[in-house]
């Protein structure tokens, strides 16, 4: 066999190709998954409707997934690794600007589907075991914010408060907007973000 | 027919009696529902689920409703009645107090069961009438609160702010209460309220 034969590419997929197809196409599933999710909600989505959407059958779906629960999860882990990535932003002068920057990631996130799926899907819907998991990542993003109030207080770059409180109540907003946002909207992910984390440090009294 | 035997009551329940009863009898479903809702979820809830609780058979249930959906959108209705009752509180000597007011009124309603049933199930588990009648409540009330943002920017008893961005940070705080609160918690629905109202009004910002 001639060097130039051996070198011809084979016509067969090497295994390094077949893995980055196959997560190419898990993730395909799990974008029109979320997306869909969000649209028309996690119970009235049907897994043969996101199939028709990426034009696959069935079956296809279910190489990748055990079912439409194994896909929520998967989505909430995605949208749990994006959350986890919006602490990098954590830099700055005070405890006040690395708070402010984390809270503005977080609420961008909250314009896009799988920050939308993390806060729109009850968890109720899930079976016992997912139920823990999903709760266990929401509490530890909890517990990041809270950690990040706290030192704010302690340098003195934001007032006295709850640590505690005060994330439940910077949360509760910023997790609403993953509610509410429509993408038809006027007002940009960014936007949004900036001006209800403006408003939760503003606050409604006079200053 | 003697006068005593003519006053003797009827052994047999009047109009009004069955009317009253049937009342008492259809808002005790509505209480039993809605608890199960927010502690299972309305998904996993079943019909007979609540009859069991109330010791009644399935048909007795479908005497007052027609399906699940039918019960929920009464305890939708119930909650909405509820929060429209908030607004009453809506005195004061200025915009700020009107508004403080009507919030704390509404924040402890999210420690409530038909409160936290308006804010915990997705409107996208409702068919579409149901759903455009939910929305149209959820539009009036947000409406109202901005009213009384704006009557309290105009008479300066809180600072500049846009009402309807404002109003959307508020209520989204104020509606996680009914996503996060346990009845078991170590505060009260009143000291919750208060807590997360004062720190809207405050802001995390120092004063």
């Amino acid at each position: 066999m001639s060097i130039a034969a051996a070198r011809k590419p084979s016509p067969f997929a090497s295994a390094e190709d077949r893995e980055r197809e196959r997560k190419e196409k898990r993730a395909a599933v799990l974008t029109t998954a979320a997306s869909m999710f969000c649209r028309r909600g996690y119970t009235a989505t049907q897994m043969a409707d996101v199939a028709a959407e990426l034009g696959v059958t069935k079956p296809t779906i279910y190489y990748y997934f055990r079912n439409k629960e194994d896909v929520l999860v998967a989505c909430f882990e995605v949208g749990f690794e994006q959350i986890q990535a919006t602490l990098r932003e954590a830099e700055g002068r005070n405890g006040r600007e690395r708070l402010r920057r984390v809270l503005i990631a977080y609420a961008e996130l909250m314009g896009e589907d799988f920050g939308k799926c993390t806060v729109q899907i009850p968890v109720t819907d899930l079976s016992e075991e997912s139920r823990k998991r999903v709760n266990r990542q929401k509490r530890r993003f909890d517990d990041q914010v809270r950690a990040l109030v706290r030192e704010a207080v302690e340098d003195g770059s934001i007032g006295p408060c709850d640590p505690k409180l005060a994330t439940f109540t910077i949360l509760g907003s910023l997790n609403a907007i993953g509610l509410w946002h429509k993408p038809e909207g006027a007002m940009s992910p960014t936007e949004i973000a900036e001006a209800v984390v403006e408003q939760l440090f503003r606050g409604l009294d006079k200053r």
